[in-house]
């Protein structure tokens, strides 16, 4: 038997009901199988600071570069704030980057689901993030694209989606998304 | 006799002998007159969480924008982390955005120096940056553009800038960002 | 009496009945006054080729660079090919660029509008232009950003545009333009 | 016996001693074998303009889009023009995704250098060019990014190249990308 690939996914906003979180946890559901996805929080990430490394860093770093390591690829699932990724989900990418030589992001697949209330779809967001993700050598899954907009009341509270062809299209995305991620494994 | 205009000064690394800091301080210390820097620090800023908002909001987020509010402009000087800007200077423009028609960003002129120690200058720091400032309406300098490479040994003990070509350019971005700053401030 | 400022208006698309080569001309008729609008057209100009320089370069760049050159500030107005600005528009940004020193953008400020037929507002065409602007020395307006999307049957045959809340936009945003123009002309 | 993977390679400038060429004509002698570069020449092509579709198309985009239909995987070593990619590459993007739902791009893997006379690296041509890529599903190596500076004098008339740190680098980025090209081909 064998084991499900374990994906980290990170959510972009840190408030509670945060639409981007609802989003992460319904598409988790339209998994094909196989996978296992666990929301990794950064709310509590100390900023980065070069001055905290060498010694005794700080726990909430370990603790999330540990659990990042542990996985086989990485969802993101994100808003947009002022045309960017919230400076919370890059403090995120920083933490995990360092110390150098040490990333936890290398070589991992990586997917990207933009969301925002309006039309837009957090286009900004997603494009920086894959700039970054270029550096950090997490090849990103290029289609389909995710911009979902007008994302307000797209996930019920039994985070299912309530419009089909989101939920068709979110589908779709997330087979691809899988595809990729077991294409880009290291073979054993 | 007229106030000096006040410029603040956004360091996007928390280190404290961080490159850019130094970058920040030999380039205030360029300043034809007229004019006031001070730096505004935001390595103290609890990440960006609209959860917090409403309510008794983090002190050093009133802090912040009431600091950024009394000026007239503002000059980022900031390295890059992963192809992009730092998350400590971003949660500072995410903070600075908040509440909702109450950014205090908007309208203030704006100046980028990217640095980085090796060859090149931080470009992606630098444009993502922009994208952001775009958003927030802050005119941001044209040229000269900024790129500040192979800066590890740059600035000495007292602020001086050991390389003579660096040392003029800089003065002639900091002349043009005046200019700009005092060509966008709204009329009496 | 005053002579009216003379904007180019850029027009990303070649099709005779591109969107937004309308949404141009509809945008051109919500002016304040005191404004002359023309589009200088871009499609006939040879790819830009080093080795045409220097000697008898094409007619059409000669003719394209003096009347760019005789104007006081740039609109463009462009659709998003494949997440980007169309290959013609950025071949005309290219030509008006050289030969090195002699650019006849140099100093020109410049609006944005960019239009799709779907939901994303051709984002990344608009950002991408940015950033040759900010290289161009093209004081690019921030605020209004004007993303048109589901511009399809925006622009009525007598260029008056559909939507009242979008034609109510593009007024305000052609407001802020020319005050932007106004501003950053150099002082006689 | 196995067929050789076939590469275009598509250069950005279009002057005949151009550096990008030159590295292109380089990196290509430099691969691991199985794999056989070509260049697919881009600067006869007519800008693309919607009005010449569905009927007699001119025969360079024809001919364009076959050649790199034939192949399995692209090359693309460009300069940077004003901050992002030039003019008439763009515009060879723009023709081989036409028309609709033909796209001759589609799934191919892709990898970039970027070169510039300059410090820079042609980064913003670089990483404009990786947004397209994305649209154009065409999945883009990550690591090793190859931002080639101070280019001017880098390969010699034989083809090789003159700086030892940099001919070291480009066969590994070669290795990595034909490693790259192979891993994403469909499966038989």
């Amino acid at each position: 038997m064998t084991q499900p690939l374990s994906i980290a996914v990170l959510v972009g906003s840190l408030r509670k009901e945060s639409i981007s979180r609802k989003v992460a946890e319904a598409a988790a559901r339209l998994s094909k199988g196989g996978f296992s996805y666990g929301i990794v929080e950064i709310g509590a990430l100390p900023l980065f600071n070069q001055d905290l490394e060498g010694g005794a860093e700080p726990a909430a770093w370990t603790e999330f570069r540990n659990k990042v390591r542990a996985t086989q690829g990485v969802l993101f699932v994100t808003p947009e704030y002022n045309r960017s990724v919230p400076g919370a989900l890059k403090n995120a990418l920083d933490v995990g980057s360092r110390p150098y030589g040490h990333s936890v992001w290398f070589g991992k697949p990586a997917g990207i689901i933009s969301v925002s209330p309006g039309a837009l779809g957090a286009f900004g967001a997603n494009h920086h993030l894959r700039q970054s993700l270029v550096f950090l050598n997490m090849p990103a899954l290029a289609q389909p694209e995710a911009y979902v907009g007008h994302a307000a009341q797209l996930v019920a509270d039994d985070f299912s989606i309530t419009v089909e062809a989101t939920r068709d299209f979110l589908r779709s995305f997330i087979a691809a998304f899988e595809t990729w991620v077991r294409t880009l494994q290291p073979h054993a």
